[in-house]
């Protein structure tokens, strides 16, 4: 192997490895990086088991070859680097990284000790790779953290029923969250992608596109020069759209900024061995948010654009539930509330393709 | 109590005090802040029975007043806050802070929960802030972390026997600092202020002048509305000069940071299990620096200026140590090698206010 490359497109590239890559390991091949030289380029491989990466390099390849070595090592090397240009080659079974005045023999190890992985060569759904990170940021949050609740812990990436092209949904029973991609047509089917997996393929979509082929129990992505596969979640997702209200005796229009602001402040004084409660109370055009709690309570009341003037609404949730769903939405939200125990909307003024749900805390 | 004032120099003061008051502590009174507004203005005071702290305010007070309360909780509060003012008021034993649209009711208890803390109300030495700010940063990593390490674990300010002012020393018995103040004269005596207290008093060294006062088993120093009382180490600090040798048979003048990163660089192969080793070679006008481990070996050369031009040094560090002791210094620095086993001495070229040691690692 003989390659010459500059160093941040290549430290860049070790950086993504290196976060899939387990630093430790119990199975001894898996925190390895596969380095190969080939006539297209420089590849990079690694696994952690549930997520494959491969990041490709277009460089110039003296002298192809295929190595193996810890991707920590080699990353901490690359990016102490002095130089902005990379000189490596193999000599007998030691890597030699050389820039400028700094010389390394890094020892490496054959490439068969390392996990033979494999990457689809076709992709054939595209999608906006912008509006796509946008639907599985704005959605990540709702899936459930813990180990048994299974299918909850995954995002749901499904042939959407309302329009022509996709949508991410994910909810852990007490709250949901969904994003439409209306022209991200063309994918084969359903998938329950793991919420890890999910956070990994985010930190990967900056390119214009993102390619996308579905395999056997496998999601892979191409973005840039990444490819990634992600293992898929069994099981069946629950019918999430029969638990979303379609009646709304009152709903509030309030800058999602301020609302936020209100929460986090009167959440303060919330009592954390009561599931943060915080209490919401919307009348004449005012909603009052205010918490108690063994430190004390505190208060806050906006003017607010209310729909059921007539009607008044007092219900209690959890604050950081409600901080969740709010840190999705920027300028004015509608929060549409379906009745005192049954789940409260928060949405677009006049648009259905991003919504959230938040079940209310019981009060008594 | 009934007072107004700004919500920023408030919140500033309070994360003072919540830096040394215990969130949560054994002893029920010592996470409190004790709040205490009179005609000179308002008083914030905590500790954490090493460290007391006094933040005062000079603001116009309407009512006075006296109440303790969870200083984290009040923290947290106030710095939430909405607007830019803040009004406090005491109703029974409720503290209500208001600002804009929000309201608290805080939970206060009887300020004698809260530790009586006494500060004097003289301090008659000065010195400049920043110059203390300076010594005390460049010598305390020095300092040990070990428990059993007493004296060790703490930096001496004493008075210089080499000029009119102070000295700040610190060592671990494998390195040490000194930074002499020249001008700061007017200490009473040598105090040995825990590591811990420095890194306090260096946090609130921010006005353009510190007074400081040497009390019974206690330093206190003021600058700016803060107040501190730091309690002093017992014990003999050891006769440091005598370990500092005073002939070079080898010194080379280098950029600092030039040699920073090459060390950091070379280190990345070190062996974690063997004192993070990195071997220096002097010889000719140059400096190589190398590690080796289990990952493979890497080296550096510099070009330096180099004295004993006839003599050649080989001799190997901790590469922590090292980096910590260059991190004190910028432009250009002599590293002054008296042999293989005995230490090695870093300063600026041709000023002796300023000096690292560091004992070399056995090699054999």
């Amino acid at each position: 192997m003989k390659v010459q490359l500059a160093k941040k497109p290549l430290a860049e590239a070790l950086g993504h490895v290196e976060r899939i890559v387990p630093n430790r390991s119990g199975n001894p091949g898996l925190n390895l990086v596969r380095v190969t030289a080939t006539a297209g380029g420089l590849l990079l491989r690694g696994t952690n088991m549930d997520v494959d990466i491969e990041a490709s390099l277009d460089v110039d390849v003296a002298a192809q070859g295929d190595v193996a070595l810890p991707a920590q090592v080699l990353g901490q090397v690359i990016r102490a680097l002095p130089g902005d240009t990379v000189d490596m080659h193999l000599d007998d079974n030691e890597l030699v990284v050389a820039s400028d005045h700094f010389d390394t023999r890094l020892q490496t190890v054959d490439p068969d000790n390392a996990p033979t992985l494999g990457f689809p060569t076709e992709f054939p759904t595209q999608m906006d790779a912008e509006a796509l990170s946008q639907a599985f940021s704005h959605v990540r949050y709702a899936a459930a953290t813990a180990e048994y609740q299974a299918v909850f812990r995954g995002v749901k990436l499904e042939v959407s029923a309302e329009n022509q092209g996709a949508r991410a949904v994910a909810t852990d029973g007490f709250r949901l969250a969904y994003h439409d991609l209306p022209g991200a047509s063309g994918l084969p089917g359903d998938v329950i992608v793991p919420a890890k997996g999910v956070d990994e393929i985010l930190k990967v979509l900056n390119g214009p596109e993102v390619h996308i082929a579905v395999g056997d129990a496998q999601l892979s992505v191409q973005a840039g020069g990444i490819k990634l596969n992600v293992k898929l979640m069994d099981g069946t997702f629950p019918d999430y759209r029969r638990v979303i209200p379609t009646a709304f005796p009152v709903t509030v229009s309030v800058s999602a900024g301020d609302l936020k602001e209100a929460v986090s402040r009167v959440s303060v004084l919330a009592d954390r061995t009561a599931n943060n409660r915080v209490d919401l109370f919307v009348k004449d055009g005012q909603l009052r948010i205010s918490a108690e709690g063994s430190f004390g309570r505190g208060q806050e009341t906006l003017d607010v654009g209310q729909s059921g003037t007539d009607a008044e609404m007092a219900l209690a949730f959890n604050a950081k539930y409600l901080l969740d769903a709010l840190a999705s939405f920027s300028d004015v939200v509608d929060v549409r509330f379906s009745g005192v125990t049954s789940p409260t909307v928060l949405g677009q003024p006049n648009q259905d393709h991003h919504l959230a749900m938040v079940v209310p805390l019981r009060t008594n």
